[in-house]
């Protein structure tokens, strides 16, 4: 029941140029990727200081200590520059200012290129995938847009540990060729055409993660955790076929894979915000101690908003909503204990 | 999408004297399970003096250390005054001394009495489930055997974190009896009647925990370890269909739940296995170095046996019995980077 396609060979060809926007650890990590499996990469930096890093001494000190970059990959804070003959443009910027940023690039993106997203979240107020944001902003079809999803902790990719990962386009050439792009021995790329089940996987697994982050806080073990993850993929499943998604894909890499990856990630942000919340801190608190908000917090009101729409029910992610909103004590966060919504018999 | 059904209230009453035979952690564990839910418990000890401990201080010091037992929980290691009037009776033996185990006790067990494994493991040669082996020595229709499965790592459990657990029987109304009788404040039992895709998830589980502690001890990361997840419950589904099994049992508590909670117990046997192998111990240096075999060792040529019968793919356990016999480097069990065996296209 293998749920990923592998990439044929000889399809399609890689693309030799492209361009990263964006240049935090993710930005900076798939660029690696890019760049090891053969392309010439150019990462835009909103910061100067830090393209000239990139460039110069193939590093990126913030994101990515200790991590050298390899030679194939140089860094502007010009976006002209960065994108100029881009036959690929990652795309890589906080999910809430995605929509702005494509305002700004649409009329350098050369003819033909296809936009990837790596972002994983909603537009708040829309409710919007990235790729319909993409799609929405850049008016391209179905064939010039990807999104690259999977079990992808960055850390450990930019440490060449193997890992492979999903590109999903609605036209399967074009994932195929994004995907091919983003292979190398360390690094293998799947492909899919399911690119709502995809970016849903992406966007609900860090939901669970903040509900996991939340039973770490309160002390609670492996067992109770298990079960969340359990039930949170069938929260997640139930959600992404309401809107169109394949189960197939949730109980991918994509989902699956991606939720166990970050809920066993300790170094998450979801993770971080969840355990400070199981640990009695408000949600105000744990925003004011954390420098950047959690991707899982920013998502849940309007993932439940969707839900409701469609009337899924979503247990555990109204438990975190609960717990954010103070209505709900962290250690009664364990819906597989206590909810009576479950069926009877078989 | 829940898999598993909640107890009906009041529709049968729990047992109020049972029988636990087995005072290693898990007979035990279950045994404070089903006293702290109200039932009168009797425990077989084989050996005197574990006996004595368990009914005069309430500790079992070499299996449990630090816990104390309930009141309503005592031990014999005499097992006529074990069964004498047991309703049901849980069997917590090692899997390959079931059948002798069985032929002993067989005249002993109450008339009309339930029989529950607590068993992970299939029976070497024949290749039978526990199940099947307590029916064929006992002679019992389906209505008169149980299983019990589900996250249940025992230490914690001991401790009284909150967790939930799958009793499954043909019969929904044994089930149902089990369930009531083994469900307390901090341990909730849901029923289903698909016994084999309950065993199996049981079984199955720790062949992938056996790889998984072989890319922990190789030094990969959380991405490895969420792919063979993720692409291991995809080979645990399959195999157990073929056998017979729904797939929705293998994504509940008793499949991924179990499967979760195992792989990220550090302190299991299997994962201890694998990582010693992953270390580049050989197969006869890790038995020689582990106390007694763990069950995913063992269970390895007798499920790939069945799987060749059925002609299911077994990429991840066929990779760890090479791992097993010396013939592939612990570094390369990676089946999600590197097997052409995946299909193309979605």
């Amino acid at each position: 029941m293998p749920h990923n396609g592998r990439v044929p060979q000889n399809a399609v060809t890689p693309a030799r140029r492209v361009a990263v926007l964006g240049a935090g650890s993710w930005g900076t990590t798939f660029s690696k990727i890019l760049a090891d499996g053969g392309a010439d990469v150019a990462i835009w930096a909103r910061r100067s200081e830090l393209a000239r890093e990139i460039t110069q001494s193939h590093r990126n000190s913030d994101y990515l200590p200790g991590i050298n970059l390899p030679r194939n990959l140089w860094a502007t804070s010009r976006l002209p520059e960065a994108l100029d003959g881009a036959e690929q443009v990652y795309l890589s910027v906080p999910s809430q200012s995605l929509r702005e940023n494509l305002r700004i690039v649409r009329d350098l993106i050369p003819q033909s290129a296809i936009v990837v997203s790596l972002m994983k979240g909603v537009e708040k107020g829309t409710g919007a995938r990235m790729s319909e944001v993409i799609r929405q902003e850049l008016g391209f079809g179905p064939e010039r847009v990807a999104v690259a999803s999977g079990p992808n902790l960055a850390l450990e990719i930019a440490k060449e540990q193997p890992t492979a990962a999903v590109i999903s386009s609605e036209e399967i050439e074009t994932a195929t060729t994004v995907a091919m792009t983003a292979t190398n021995p360390y690094f293998r790329s799947f492909v899919n055409t399911d690119v709502i089940g995809t970016e849903f996987g992406g966007v609900l697994k860090n939901l669970v993660a903040v509900a996991i982050g939340i039973v770490d806080g309160v002390g609670y073990g492996e067992n109770t955790k298990a079960s969340i993850i359990t039930r949170g993929l069938a929260e997640m499943t139930d959600f992404a076929v309401a809107y169109g998604a394949k189960a197939e894909t949730l109980a991918g890499l994509a989902g699956l894979g991606d939720l166990i990856a970050t809920c066993e990630s300790s170094l998450s942000r979801n993770n971080t915000a969840g355990r400070l919340l199981g640990q009695g801190y408000s949600y105000s608190e744990v925003i004011a101690q954390m420098n950047q908000t959690a991707e899982g917090l920013s998502s849940v009101a309007p993932v439940l908003e969707l839900a409701l729409a469609k009337g899924v029910q979503m247990p555990i992610v109204s438990q975190v909503a609960e717990v954010l909103a103070g209505t709900l004590a962290p250690r009664d966060i364990a819906p597989h204990l206590t909810t009576d919504e479950l069926p009877q018999g078989e």
